[in-house]
């Protein structure tokens, strides 16, 4: 972006206003579910919101990681064995956080 | 079941503050996402973030749905057979969404 | 099933044959997966069999749950509020385990 | 790569065995289920299982899908951007039904 920077750019910088967007769709909606609590709304529509949330948010995930592998594993990759093992290890952590939460 | 109860108790009154602290706090998280995308911090830490958001809302929504049951499942099942069986069913599909969510 | 016999029945008794065939069903992809495995076939259609077996158990954990909250959950409650109370708590442990694995 | 290498190894061919162990006790669990069920177990302790099963079952996807990438993602992204961009997109296809089975 800066003249002479060739720096690393992050996977998702290309879908950074997507992302953003995305969020604050999020962030609302969790304001809305605390609305919900507030005004003592029925159990199961509540629950119903914070599904929809958590499944907001998955998705992000699910596309934040395809766009890590996409640029930094893939960088990774090409850079040499050490590199590519441990952004391969790390990744794997991440969907495991992912997978399990 | 008393005379002068108005309405029926959603199972989440008793916890009401609790669950709103709660929202407070993944609505500050979910901001500090937003921060952290617009700052193109690192994909792998916005990741861990995310999971993190996702858990506590998972939390959430097993507290919401214990008391649930506690309450209006328990009040259903001594109210009558249909009753129940409306409740069991409605709680069943929402569990089914948060597995799958 | 013997006479004289008023012990609780639980709650999937009414579907036991068909639990019994799924689970049949599933003994049987695990071994085509190991197959799958042991002829080297490509990560991600192991990948994609693993994902229907844990689709397909956690089917039948949800089937199970519905059967136990309408006969376990629904008797314990009428039974009084101290049985109910139990019931729910390990119901939702139950519930959390499945959610989280 | 290398003159005379004939096959391109799936990522797993290292742990095969332990695949096939893991696999073998899954096996058995299952079986180690319908025997609860065909006996009256009580349904929390067959749910308990069930989680089991499903837990050890992505215990070695999440596993499969370290060494995939670690290999095949890692041997595309090599090969060229074309490559890799079709690998990366079908272990984000797979993760993704990981994440949501």
């Amino acid at each position: 972006m800066l003249a002479g920077v060739t720096e690393h750019q992050h996977g998702y910088a290309d879908h950074k206003d997507a992302h953003l967007r995305r969020l604050k769709r999020v962030e609302g909606q969790v304001r809305g579910i605390a609305r919900m609590v507030e005004e003592d709304k029925y159990c199961i529509d509540v629950l119903t919101q914070v599904s929809a949330v958590t499944g907001a948010l998955q998705t992000l995930a699910l596309a934040l990681l395809e766009e890590h592998m996409g640029s930094c594993v893939v960088d990774a990759a090409k850079a040499g064995d050490e590199q590519a093992k441990e952004k391969v290890a790390e990744a794997s952590a991440a969907i495991a956080r992912l997978v399990r939460s």
